[in-house]
């Protein structure tokens, strides 16, 4: 992963013509942004990692698990935000850890949070690095100094229960690895979201991950049935079987909280016989609205297919002008199937007559083909967006279905507000991609003109667009999680004396206050 | 709710001939019970709520609503179990409360936690009084007084939101007046365990309860998505919409926190269009290894009918025996379907392929019909059981389907094993009836001679039974909760820094440790 860009670097590409075209003719924009600062050129300040805490640490990791150099520590700078990358293309190394360590399994890991609660250590769990609320962000509180703990080295498949359909994957392991052992034994976890390709299992706990095939595998959080837990007071290991009267969920507590609360080391997941069958198709509806209706009416009558998004019409033509194609009219829609043949065949025709009587139409398989290819890509493009001067970013958010389309207007109206310039209006559009009995999520994305302080502009605009979604009642974030980016609205997520029980919590487990300062939880009033 | 046996007391009956020979072949009873002590006879201590106590609570409340009498009392001496019945046979009134409260709504419930606070008042949140767990045992704990906060007040539907598919009633609702106000919209919420009658709301989400057609509907817990919480700290609001990533699921914190982090006052739950069809048929598999086989390739390739339950052969043949009936071969299974006609016609045949293919024959409707007629009975036939003299209970747990056999075999053999006498064996007997993709609950019922301590009988049998289940790697309780009764295994099921965990939420909501003392949390050390 580039430390200044999303993903591999190989896959760095430039905007083509047309799109180039498109933004000069909609943004006003015609030059390119200033050239990235090469590594070598940033000013990284030297580790203040005391010297007895690192001999400390490396005592439990061994020496050569305790890196300070500089390429380590740039590549555990934060996350991958919009306003994380413009910071790193200015040479801004903010906040570096002054170490990243790399533990060899769950006993290292819990030495480590009591070798650095008895220094006074913070320490920021690292994953895949692919967050963009500020997650993992090294920010080293009230502490002199703050550890990466990347977990890259718990990297294996440690149980399969091939007749309860789990598996208990380590925290380390990334996706296409998670899947190249589960595949081995004819399994899938069936969990793709955007950042698939670096993200990990554990971040995927500590965050709420939703993947692209959520509507027939589940959320992330769904999928777990136990997980294992390092704190500074000791050892969770919390198995609730696959469903259980006995008492409150304390797995709840860990998913979602963001390294705050433990370092989630291993999780067991429900995994799933590799399908027989995978088919994507495209339809068209007359209008967002009518899509969201033929969503809502297969979720509430249990007959969501494996994946559905309906994007609105801008999002219809924009992805269609860059892959390169023509919009279909109206709505978009990607529909995927997977199971057995029986299964798929069996759903696609149920499905089939649902969208048919919202008035959508079946369109050329070339744009659900165009999405499949591109479906993780589109980090790499917003690079290619930032280096032609183009402030582009995304946001989400979760509602009821009733509440679905006046939070829908209120953020673009928000966001229209803050990015619109002389002349011209940001491009402002949304899909929906996560459906439930009772809601779906909604994903924005924004592109506009970034002027001279882009990171200012969008922090103005993030700012409109988090206050109309709490005003309007939907959650801060549907699968994106709170970093630092969110706090200011957990409290009228959860209110004050919800705020209270999370402190409590902490507390209890992290009395030195050392796990992943500034993140999720609201400081004490 | 008769105060000394389940349910109305107009359903009291006898057991027939058929059933009474049978007890007498198997067991080796002949004789009947005593009679049970009349609820004037009970030597009931006089209330101990202090007189400035009683005017806090009655300046809240309105003193009507505050019940010394001994009817009142009587009718809120704890739950349903087998050992609460034979105490009251026995005429032992116990810890009864010291009062009756029955709040209005949200304010007076926060009102009355406050006075109660200040006073040293226990608090037992108190819905339908159908814990088999003891859960409402008006245990005082440290303090002088103990009273019953009886929530039957709060019985409206406060919103339906149509198009989100949720409800938000208040907590005293039972369910059969919440499918009345539901049904009078069209809507059902399909939640239905055995205490059906009587259950409430706040109930079901504080012991996260499960009902017959959970295989369709979901658990209780999973139904909830909103939840309103009154505490001795204030009031909590959690909603997390459909879904959402901001952070720890905290109404996973008050789902099965049984009264003792607060008091649960309304539940929003997804609520589904009454279906138009109803369909129940028999299936014999010809082993409960084949049966439970079956299920699980239901659940995995995510096919289950709304409810399914598999009886073992003893269950099996002495349900048939209590129905008047001919038993079928094997274990019996009864499957039920709702929906459009449509949905029950596919999914119908999709089961039949399942069920076939493992073996399983359809069987006449007949017995299907008849655990239509008695599935809410089986409560009253306890109580005609405990007058003939026979020592009857249930119990039940979870596990992973790769764990069931085992798990089966061992709690039936610690059973048996304690409950034997010269010459007679308990009968121990067992369903399958709650599924899920890695695992499902087992239901257990027993039937042995009392002797001449039955109570004391039980609770070795209990114990050994829990401590099978905790060997296992089984759950204490898959939808009874945990009360007095499965409090020694809580610290098996979540380990000490869990139990520590819980210990501190209760510490920050209800500082004076009012709220049901003696449940779920097992004693600090």
């Amino acid at each position: 992963m580039a430390w200044n860009a999303w993903g591999d670097p190989a896959e760095r590409h430039a905007l083509d013509e047309d799109t180039r075209q498109l933004i000069a003719q909609t943004l006003g924009i015609g030059g390119a942004a200033p050239a990235r600062v090469p590594a070598e050129e940033v000013a990284l300040r030297p580790s203040a990692l005391p010297r007895e805490a690192r001999a400390a640490l490396a005592a439990v990791v061994g020496e050569e698990h305790v890196r300070t150099d500089a390429p380590a520590r740039l590549r555990h700078l934060g996350g991958k935000s919009t306003p994380d990358l413009l910071r790193r293309r200015a040479g801004e190394a903010g906040e570096a850890p002054d170490a990243v360590l790399t533990p060899a399994d769950h006993e290292q890991v819990r030495s480590v949070l009591d070798a650095c609660a008895r220094q006074g250590v913070a320490v920021v769990p690292f994953g895949g690095g692919t967050s963009v609320v500020g997650g993992v962000e090294p920010f080293r509180g009230p502490f002199p100094a703050v550890v990466s703990l990347d977990l890259r080295r718990l990297d294996a498949l440690v149980a399969l229960d091939t007749e309860s359909g789990t598996a208990t994957l380590q925290a380390g392991l990334r996706t296409p690895e998670a899947e190249e052992l589960l595949g081995a034994e004819g399994f899938t976890l069936g969990h793709f979201p955007q950042s698939y390709e670096f993200a990990t299992i554990g971040g995927y706990a500590a965050t709420r991950s939703s993947g692209q095939f959520s509507a027939g595998y589940g959320r992330f959080d769904a999928m777990v049935t136990a997980l294992k837990v390092a704190t500074p007071r000791g050892t969770l290991e919390l198995s609730r079987g696959p469903a259980t009267a006995a008492g409150p969920d304390l797995r709840q507590l860990f998913l979602g909280s963001e390294g705050t609360l433990g370092v989630i080391t291993e999780v067991t997941v429900r995994v799933h016989r590799t399908p027989e069958e995978r088919i994507e198709e495209s339809w068209s509806f007359p209008s967002f609205t009518e899509g969201a209706a033929a969503v809502r009416e297969l979720a509430q009558r249990q007959l969501l297919p494996t994946s559905i998004r309906v994007s609105d019409e801008t999002e219809t033509f924009i992805n269609a002008v860059i892959a390169g194609g023509a919009a279909p009219e109206g709505c978009l829609s990607v529909v995927g199937f997977e199971g057995t043949g029986a299964q798929v065949a069996a759903r696609r025709s149920a499905v089939a007559e649902v969208l048919a009587a919202h008035g959508a139409v079946k369109v050329a398989a070339d744009s659900a083909a165009a999405w499949r290819r591109s479906r993780f890509s589109a980090p790499y493009l917003r690079d290619a967006l930032l280096d032609a001067g183009v402030l582009a970013e995304t946001l989400e958010t979760v509602t009821s279905w009733s509440g679905l389309h006046a939070l829908r207007t209120a953020v673009t109206g928000a966001l229209t507000r803050e990015l619109a310039r002389e002349g011209f209006d940001p491009v402002v559009y949304c899909h929906l991609s996560h459906a439930y009995h009772s809601g779906a999520s909604l994903y924005f994305t924004v592109a506009a003109d970034g002027g001279a302080d882009p990171a200012a502009r969008w922090g103005a605009a993030k700012r409109a667009a988090g206050d109309a979604i709490a005003a309007a009642g939907g959650s801060i974030t549907h699968h994106h999680a709170v970093g630092m980016d969110h706090r200011p609205w957990m409290e009228a997520e959860i209110g004050p004396l919800g705020v209270e029980v999370l402190a409590a919590v902490k507390q209890t487990l992290d009395p030195a206050g050392i796990l992943n300062p500034g993140k999720l939880i609201p400081a004490g009033s």
